[in-house]
C-alpha cells in the first residue's frame, strides 16, 4: 500500500478539475468526487466520536498499540478535516459554495480558502486602494475596500472583462506610479473548462509584468503564505496534510514547498506530459479524487 | 562635435516616436521631422550628384584631404541612405506609407523594413501556416501564405483584435500543438498614442508564451537578422549605420547588438527614467530627430 497515504489528516482539495470542470454552463462534477468528499467528511465525524468513546487517559495506549501517538494526535483534533484551496476568482464564496453543493458536494464556506479574502487582508494591511481588473462576479468580495485613487493593481481571472481596453486601463494605472504594485490572485496558465482550455490570470499577469518591468506578488497558490494560511484555518500541521490538485506547479509544486505531500489527478486539466515536467514530481499520481480518498481511508 | 555623428553614411529611423506620434486619429507628426528626413535626403542627391563631378581618379584624394577615404567611400555609394526600421503592423506598408506621405514625409514603400514582409519569407521558407492575431489592416500583406490548418501562431500588434475570445483562441492552436511555434512581430512593450501609452504586442507574446511554456521566435526589431536585413536592404554597414528611436531596448538595444551606433530620442515613449537604463546606454541622447540630423549633417 502506498507510504505517501498514511497519517494524514487533513485533505486540501484544489476545486476546479478535481471536483468539478467548470464551464459557461456552470460546469458539470467529475464521476466520484462527491461520494469521494462524503466519505472522507463521515470518516472525521466517527473519528470525532471515537475520540468520546477512549478519552480517559491511561487507557489509550493500550488501545492504540504501535502507532499511538500518530493516532492519538489525529484523534484530539476531533477528526479528520478537509480543506478547498482555491484559485478561483470567478465568484464570490458564498455563490461558489452554492453551486458546489448544487452539484451535491457537501461543504460550507467556512472551509474555502481563496485568494480575494486573502488580498482584501493584504490591502487593508498595507492601506492600498486597488485599481480592480477582475471578474464581475468577484466584485462584491472587495465590497469594503477603499478604491478611490488607485495605488496599485488587483489582477483576477477577470475572463471576459480581459478586453484591450481594460487591459490597458490597467496598464495605465501601473505606469503611471512610481513604483508599481500589481497584486495578481493566481499564477495559472490555463484551466479546462467543458468547452476547452482557457487562459487564466497568469498569462494576463505576464503581459502586464512585462510591459511595466514589475514583479507581480502573487497572492493564491503557488503562494507559501496562502498555503500555510489554508493550514492554519484547518488547523493541520503540513505533515499530516495532503493536497490533491490538477494543476503539477501550483497545486503540487507549491504544496510540497510547503512541507506538505501532494498528488496529482489525471482528470481537469492534467496532460500526460505533465509527469515529465522537469521540476516537480508528486508523491503520486491518482486517477482521480475518489481513488485518492480510497487509497488513504484504507491506510487509517 | 559630438563623434558619434562622424563618417555617417545611413539612418535607420524607427517610425513611431520619433517621425509621428501614433493614434487613432492617424496621428501626429513630430515638430521638425519631415525637414529633417528632406535635409538628410537632399543632401544624399548632392552627394550623388558629386560623385560625378569627381570621380577621375588622382584628382581625388588631393581634393578630399585627409579624410578621403572614408568620404570617397561614402561617396562611391552615390551618397546617404535612408531607411525606415519599423515595428508597425497594424498596416500593409503601402497605407503606413501614404499616410507618412501625407503627413509631409519624403518616404517610398521600397525604404521601409517591416515585419510582416520579413515574417512571410519566414513562414515560406519552413513551410509554416499560420494562424494570425494580428490587426485586421495588416492581413493583406500574408495574402499569398497558405493559412489553412495552421502549425504556427503569428502575432502581431493587433489592437482591438486583442479580445479575450482571439487570445484564447489562439493559445488554443499553439497547446495543440507538440512543439508550438509562435512567432511575434516585435516585442515591444508599449508604445504612445495621441491619447497616451498602449499595450504593444510583446505584452501579448508573453501572456502566450507563459501560457504555452514556449519562448516565441520575434521577427522585428531587436532581432539581429531584422536589423541586418535592414542594413542590406541600405546597402551600408553597420559601423557606417546609425538607428534613431524612442525604444531603448529594441531601437538603441538592439542596433547597438549589431554594431551601429544607436541614438534615444527625446519623444514619443522616451520617458526620462530611460537615461537610468540598467544594461542599454545609447552613443547619444538628442531631443528629437531633427537636431539628430543636424549633427550629423554639420560633421560632414
Amino acid at each position: 500500500m502506498a507510504g505517501w497515504a498514511r497519517a494524514v489528516r487533513g485533505l486540501l482539495l484544489d476545486v476546479s478539475g478535481v471536483l468539478y470542470d467548470s464551464g459557461a454552463d456552470g460546469g458539470v462534477p467529475i464521476a466520484g468526487s462527491a461520494e469521494a468528499v462524503r466519505r472522507w467528511t463521515s470518516r472525521g465525524k466517527l473519528a470525532t466520536q471515537q475520540t468520546w468513546r477512549i478519552s480517559v487517559p491511561g487507557l489509550m495506549i493500550v488501545q492504540l498499540g504501535s502507532d499511538s501517538r500518530a493516532k492519538w494526535s489525529w484523534i484530539k483534533a476531533s477528526g479528520l478535516k478537509l480543506r478547498l484551496c482555491t484559485n478561483e476568482t470567478q465568484a464570490t464564496r458564498e455563490n461558489f459554495v452554492r453551486k458546489l453543493q448544487g452539484m451535491g458536494f457537501d461543504v460550507s464556506v467556512s472551509e474555502v480558502t481563496a485568494p480575494a479574502p486573502a488580498a482584501c487582508h493584504i490591502l487593508k494591511e498595507r492601506g492600498l486602494r486597488p485599481h480592480l481588473l477582475v471578474h464581475d462576479d468577484l466584485v462584491p468580495e472587495f465590497a469594503e475596500i477603499d478604491k478611490t485613487n488607485p495605488n496599485c493593481v488587483v489582477l483576477g481571472d477577470a475572463a471576459e472583462n480581459f478586453t484591450y481596453a481594460n487591459l490597458n486601463e490597467a496598464f495605465r494605472v501601473l505606469i503611471g506610479m512610481e513604483k508599481p504594485v500589481l497584486i495578481s490572485l493566481g499564477r495559472g496558465r490555463y484551466y479546462k473548462e467543458t468547452d476547452g482550455l482557457k487562459l487564466d490570470v497568469g498569462a494576463y499577469m505576464k503581459a502586464l509584468e512585462y510591459a511595466c518591468d514589475v514583479q507581480a506578488e502573487v497572492v493564491g497558490k503557488p503562494s507559501k503564505r496562502f498555503f500555510e494560511s489554508a493550514l492554519a484555518e484547518m488547523g493541520v500541521p503540513a505533515e499530516q496534510a495532503i493536497m490533491i490538485g490538477d494543476d503539477i506547479v501550483n497545486d503540487v509544486g507549491g504544496a510540497q514547498q510547503c512541507g506538505m505531500r501532494a498528488l496529482q489527478v489525471r482528470t481537469g486539466k492534467y496532460r500526460p506530459s505533465d509527469e515529465n515536467h522537469p521540476d516537480v514530481k508528486p508523491d503520486a499520481y491518482v486517477n482521480n479524487l475518489a481513488e485518492a480518498v480510497d487509497i488513504i481511508l484504507q491506510q487509517m
